[in-house]
């Protein structure tokens, strides 16, 4: 997508052919920062420090850290060591994992001469595999927005409202995005969409991220506060919500960044069709139950007591919002029941939140009986 | 209330019986700041500047600034200049005319040289007429949370959750609160309350109010992002939300600070009881449908870009949190219909959301035909 002017992704190969270069999303949306990743220790601090984030972005960042390990040393002894220290900066995030074993599988089989070069090719592979299924998504998505837009244009409106929660757009992968991919898709195709922005506390990935990539690409987007969206969903201000997931039952349950329950919720009573943007990969088919299943992380309350913003210096500030000693609890994601849920997103099309939905694009998944 | 130990009132008389203070709540909850109003200049700059804020302080404020104004001039002209003054200060607050109206009506009967301390005498009743009304919504509602809690206690459970969002406190009030009310009156009959406190974004009244006086108080409490409660929810931790109210409308429909109708719609979802706290001054009979009939605020984008706290070095700074150039829009309420209401707790006793449950307290508003 466009930033600043400038088509890009959120990690690319510079122009020597060996270090790799990123945003540093921390300084987002204040300063835009372009970071060369010259070797594996900046590989470990960029993920560690979430310098990069969204589980995609997250995996390819892992994937070019072990090709930049292996320069200069490409032997069994660099590969385990690249892979358990790039493992360890974010122990549960599922996609660093599977991109590591992915590289260790295909690198471990190889001649030591072959690596260096093997591991550019697939890390290179790994970012096109997720942009590929991103604009998949992207396309499937337009379809829908491009249906509403017909009904409402038919009654009048001026553009589609599009209310997203978080930030499931291009930053939160190589390019396109989950949740946002739609979006982008959708203008493409002549769609005038708006969008609401949920600013998401306690990270607040929205008011920084989601508002700083809809602006950089031209987005028409206006930042709200996450409860502001129940009140525009009864005046008729919103025409469909979208969402990212962190995780998605076979059952079609989704779990995503906290808050997204209750904006389902004001859908379903306003009449608002809710959508969920997903990668085929991000289905835990093992859990049925999303509420009773899947374990939500409670995170540093520091992150609810206090925020960071530009000061009037224009300096990166903290400043504490909560009484001295009043405690705070921070949860990081809750659950949308599949009830709630018009339908799911994916690369291979749009289906019904339900077993039956998610078999039908994955039959491969089917039980054998 | 209780704070910093001193049982104490948002509004008293000066110990020199001519004075009146107040707490500056603009600097709460990092700075505890009475302070002294010795004139109308200074009573106009309290409520302006929001040093007071919620409609009974306001209305209590007011009434002592027209005591302040009249000490050495008593006469029509100066009676007339001091409600013209402070209507003026926040001209949409309905306790502020109706405090004024009251003033005006009762002094301008009398005699001048009686003026000053019937003016006085009459502000100590408002004052005292609210607390006596929040004291009153506070009985009726600890019996709910009584018995909520005799029913938790035989469940095993150890402490009664209670969710609320902003403020609607004693801070709000003269004494006691609203929504809180219930809440402090159920703590005196020894009910193990536990209050999750939604932050209340944009102003956070919430996360600095609301925290703050029950902190003061000694209530056990824990702060959240609004986006946290649907969650809890869906856990069984909650037993009972309880909120205040800006307007009721004649059918129980419920405008108060945006947000609220999203944690109305999630209690609903998940069985638990959502009662507001509202004195029957706030019902307005002339309104029928609160979705459609009650005109929402919109605010300054500026409290959604930027907040306010304190930052290391201990001073109050305000941060930006927005990209340069995205737009923000600040809705200040929202409306819950009276479907997702549980009850309204008034001064008279609980009654259903409805305009037969209104009319059973309050049946002197019944249309004669």
């Amino acid at each position: 997508m466009r930033i600043h002017g400038r088509q890009t992704r959120t990690i690319w190969l510079a122009a020597d052919g060996r270090g790799v270069e990123i945003i540093d999303q921390t300084k987002l949306p204040h300063e835009f920062r372009v970071v060369r990743l010259g070797d594996l220790d900046d590989a470990e601090r960029a993920i560690r420090d979430m310098w990069v984030r969204g589980a995609p972005l997250i995996g390819a960042t892992a994937a070019y850290g072990v090709a930049l390990a292996l320069v200069g040393n490409a032997g069994d002894d660099r590969l385990d060591e690249a892979c358990r220290r790039l493992l360890a900066t974010r122990p549960t995030a599922v996609n660093l994992r599977w991109a590591l074993e992915d590289m260790r599988r295909l690198l471990s089989s190889l001649p030591v001469a072959e690596r260096v070069s093997a591991a550019y090719a697939r890390a290179a592979a790994i970012a096109d595999e997720d942009v590929a299924m991103n604009a998949a998504i992207g396309e499937h998505g337009a379809l829908i927005l491009s249906d509403l837009w017909d009904h409402r244009k038919a009654q009048g409106a001026d553009c589609l409202n599009v209310l997203t929660h978080c930030n499931a757009g291009w930053l939160a992968t190589v390019d396109w995005g989950t949740a946002l991919a739609p979006v982008y898709k959708a203008l493409e195709r002549g769609v005038p969409v708006h969008v609401w922005v949920d600013e998401t506390r306690p990270r607040n990935q929205g008011a920084s991220l989601t508002a700083c990539e809809l602006k950089g690409h031209g987005v028409p987007h206006t930042v709200i506060v996450d409860n502001a969206g129940g009140h525009l969903m009864q005046h008729g201000r919103v025409d469909v919500c979208i969402v990212g997931t962190d995780r998605t039952t076979a059952t079609g349950d989704v779990c995503n960044k906290i808050g997204t329950y209750l904006k389902a919720l004001a859908a379903k009573d306003n009449g608002v069709p809710f959508y969920v943007g997903l990668p085929g990969p991000t289905i835990d088919w093992t859990i049925d139950d999303g509420v009773a299943g899947i374990p939500i992380e409670e995170r540093d309350p520091a992150e609810v007591t206090h925020i960071t913003g530009r000061d009037a210096e224009g300096r990166l500030t903290t400043v504490q919002l909560t009484p001295d000693g009043s405690p705070a609890a921070n949860f990081g994601f809750d659950v949308t029941p599949a009830r709630l849920v018009t339908g799911l997103i994916t690369e291979r099309g749009v289906c019904p939140a339900s077993r039956e939905g998610l078999l039908s694009l994955y039959p491969e998944r089917a039980p054998h009986v």
